[in-house]
């Protein structure tokens, strides 16, 4: 394994917990909150990939803040919730100022005292990375936070991958990318990242012929997998 | 409008119907049938467009049928049920050689007597339309069966749209592509085509700044519609 001379966080889903938001479409959808929840994330997905596949120069790019409403309104649409003007104010709310997960601040923090610097590449735009990064207490933890708004082109495309290397000045593979979606680790790698699959959920795999470089269930055991890869943490 | 002088359409889930594999998959699985078809086609379409978003000269291409596989496979393992070989090949059995939605067959037969060349333009490889094309009685009734075989790049990018114009020889405002995937008939619309939306199952349009030119329930909706376009049928 290469030495690992930087580590790279996606945001959503990684370092910020995504479940408030789940919480609250339950709390205004009793019984229906979780499927609005999926059916949004599942279809915020969809409309980048939609969006990049059809136009690589970027043509048919909108910011991730943007796209994140499009989602939310569809899925409520589709589910046929009533979803108004204040519930939509509500889940937009709770999607901007996500929280961290428990154990992310402390082993930021020890990878930070080793040296290595830190960044987040993330679909997001910049503004909506700002206040998450901020309300999730992680302001001052990044070198770099790196949207693909730059390139307007989303995750899975080269030119989005290419944002840390180029930041970092490091090849890929000397910068761990760090993703709890596992398509986006396999994507990362495919770039020639060295990679590392969060998987929160215990799920399996995807089958993408690839696989992330390493595998764990939270940031601890990211931070023995960096120990082990020789970083003096 | 432009007047229509060709009607391209998708395949599986437009001409072709899908639900006999989801049948297929209850008897294997009971109550939980429809759940494994339902992961098994959203992977199948996430492989897709992660591969072609990830390698735009198509260097993360796989054939469609191949996909289709994995994508079985990950929906088997994540749902935690036991696929076995041959419960796999049953499963595969259906996909291959499915039934055509009742009307097609007439339908396509009535724009075939307008003299209107027809044509296919799927994600699925030649091998796997070909059997389709076949076991749905459609022998015959097209002029070019397109896959984006030949560009190793999945929909919706504009080599694959690109296919239908080359073929026919047309502008692709001038040939009608017709898809029951709202976001296909989208990304047909994005690259220029006429486009009509067969919303079978009467979702709520994507959100995504862009409408099919028409919409309608079935293939008969569609006949009106091309009439209406000028054509004699």
């Amino acid at each position: 394994m290469n030495k690992i001379r930087a580590v790279v966080f996606d945001a959503y889903g990684t370092l910020f917990d995504v479940y408030s938001a789940t919480a609250r479409a339950e709390q205004l959808f009793p019984g229906k909150g979780e499927a609005l929840a999926l059916l949004w994330r599942e279809r915020q997905i969809d409309y980048t990939r939609l969006r990049s596949l059809a136009a690589p120069d970027g043509a048919r790019y909108k910011p991730f803040w943007d796209i994140t409403i499009d989602a939310l309104r569809y899925a409520a649409e589709r589910l046929e919730l009533k979803l108004d003007d204040a519930g939509q104010a509500q889940l937009l709310k709770e999607y901007a100022c996500l929280s961290a997960f428990p154990e992310n601040l402390a082993a930021l923090k020890r990878l930070r005292r080793a040296n290595l610097p830190l960044g987040i590449l993330s679909n997001g735009n910049p503004e909506m990375l700002d206040i998450a990064v901020k309300s999730a207490g992680m302001h001052g933890l990044f070198d770099h936070v790196l949207s693909v708004d730059t390139v307007k082109q989303y995750k899975t495309a080269p030119a989005a991958y290419a944002l840390g290397p180029k930041a970092f000045d490091l090849p890929a593979g000397e910068i761990l990318f760090v993703s709890s979606n596992c398509w986006d680790a396999c994507g990362a790698t495919w770039f020639g990242y060295t990679t590392y699959w969060i998987n929160r959920a215990g799920h399996p795999a995807e089958r993408l012929d690839v696989a992330p470089t390493g595998t764990g269930h939270d940031m601890n055991d990211l931070l023995a997998f960096v120990a082990a890869s020789g970083a003096a943490l």
